[in-house]
């Protein structure tokens, strides 16, 4: 598989049929483990997407040179503990989703309980594969990658940022609040996601200007995603506002209008790719990403 | 803390005390989270219990003298991942278990999707304290480590063992599924206590000899469980039988009779004992917890 000279929603479309096949190569080992909990993890797996964070792994990965191989392993890594948060985020004691990409969420497909142990098991399986050797011939950097994921998803990144949100459900929040939610909830896995190439790279010299990438990028998704969660509801007629304005969560769209949440979605789209110019044109897929950040109507 | 020259009650004790402090140490380094998440998971992880995987690993780790601070972070991690399986097997939607060691367990006194979170922060927390340098100076032992932690809780582990057990409920087992059940459910995280001493000694050639030993270790506590299940209520007027046998499941007990049940929890903790004898007397308390598993009232 080559990205390189693809247009960018070929080289996307191509990294998410590669990652697909890794997380089903690597949930194959599981197939002495029973059967119930392990098919739940295929299915909400495999559900689709857009596997953006695989995309990110493996475009900063070619950056530098990486072995395929390794950065794929990552990206399922990756896409197992995206895919583990939202199969709890979805439960009914969370947000209380019974579908997602149309289809039943897993707790409708399967039960509850089941859906509590496929996402505890995704989670798992994620550090068991940053930590095996196939990943990486280093084990200070398997470490590493295993120490980077789990500051990201823990207490102090996405599960903070899931307890804040649950919180916030009954709290005011001001724009200084929902920067912090956003970039503990969604912002720590994409900072994961645009740092775990040069760390495979061994280029730890590089991992601040990828940080600041991804934290204007990370952003720039969300304040286009509560955009399109208003301007997607609003097309259908005498439903002006979107989910989250209806569950009464403070979005930037509520805070900021419209018009000013654009303008700044583009201005940190445009912070993200002078983020990357250092790399010339070899950075060109991750100025797209920023781009289609806003531009996308999905 | 020394251990050595103290009886089995007081080591155990002992160990307990050090792992509950360094547990809170972990835990202080959330001090910036989200407090609820970070509240409950520290109220799981403070509620008591005998510490028995931190005993192993402290223990085993003492035998190849390994440093007590990095046995302590091991033992600490463990403990996260063993309480992190007890808070969501308590919910609703699994066992649905109101108390714990007589406290409210932690949906009940904080909410199910608390629960949920705090139990993926400790399980996520766990990997971070294994790939942490402070853990051990050589970064493929911490990725050791952590990939046998993974494997130990993953699907083809615990979580594993959590499903059949679900499963169970409406399946008629014989001997054998309940000793494939046991070994999943709680078999791979004693065996993980008892090796990771020796992998933080790096002395990789006695395995196969601790995993031995725990096998055999964790079935005799579990059908000592089955058996005190089933006493501690017949003791009780008008109540012959325990809760497992209330929930229709299958247990040793129910299968084999009380004396065949206890015949073999000695046995099995004779073999245990025998596993470690190669170390003699410097294995005495590795022997008393096999005394332990079958003696204690508790």
């Amino acid at each position: 598989m080559v990205t390189d000279g693809l247009d960018f929603p070929a080289a996307l479309g191509a990294v998410a049929a590669a990652v697909e096949a890794e997380m089903t190569a690597l949930l194959g080992d599981d197939s002495e483990a029973p059967s119930r909990v392990t098919e739940a993890m295929r299915y909400a797996v495999l559900a689709g997407g857009k596997r953006l964070r695989p995309f990110l792994v493996v475009t900063v990965a070619d950056l530098f040179e990486v072995p395929r191989p390794r950065a794929l392993r990552v990206a399922a890594a990756l896409e197992f503990v995206h895919t583990y948060s939202l199969v709890h985020d979805d439960l009914p004691c969370m947000d209380d989703d019974d579908l997602r990409r149309g289809q039943p969420t897993v707790h409708r497909q399967f039960d509850e309980a089941t859906a509590v142990l496929a996402g505890d098991g995704l989670l798992t399986r994620a550090f068991d594969i940053l930590a095996d050797p196939a990943t990486h011939p280093d084990g200070a950097v398997r470490a590493d990658l295993v120490r980077r994921l789990a500051l990201a998803a823990g207490p102090r990144g996405m599960v903070g940022g899931q307890a804040l949100d649950l919180a916030a459900a009954e709290a005011r929040l001001d724009i200084a609040a929902i920067n912090r939610l956003q970039s503990l909830k969604t912002g720590a896995l994409i900072r994961f996601a645009c740092e775990a190439g040069a760390v495979l790279a061994g280029v730890n010299d590089q991992l601040e200007r990828l940080g600041s990438y991804a934290e204007a990028l990370g952003l720039a998704f969300q304040i286009a995603d509560d955009l399109l969660d208003t301007e997607g509801d609003a097309a259908e007629l005498g439903k002006a506002v979107g989910k989250d304005a209806a569950l009464g969560k403070a979005t930037y769209v509520a805070l900021l209008g419209p018009d000013e949440a654009r303008r700044r979605a583009r201005a940190l789209a445009e912070r993200a790719a002078s983020e990357v110019d250092h790399w010339g044109p070899r950075a060109a897929l991750l100025k797209e990403v920023a781009e289609f950040a806003v531009r996308r109507r999905v």
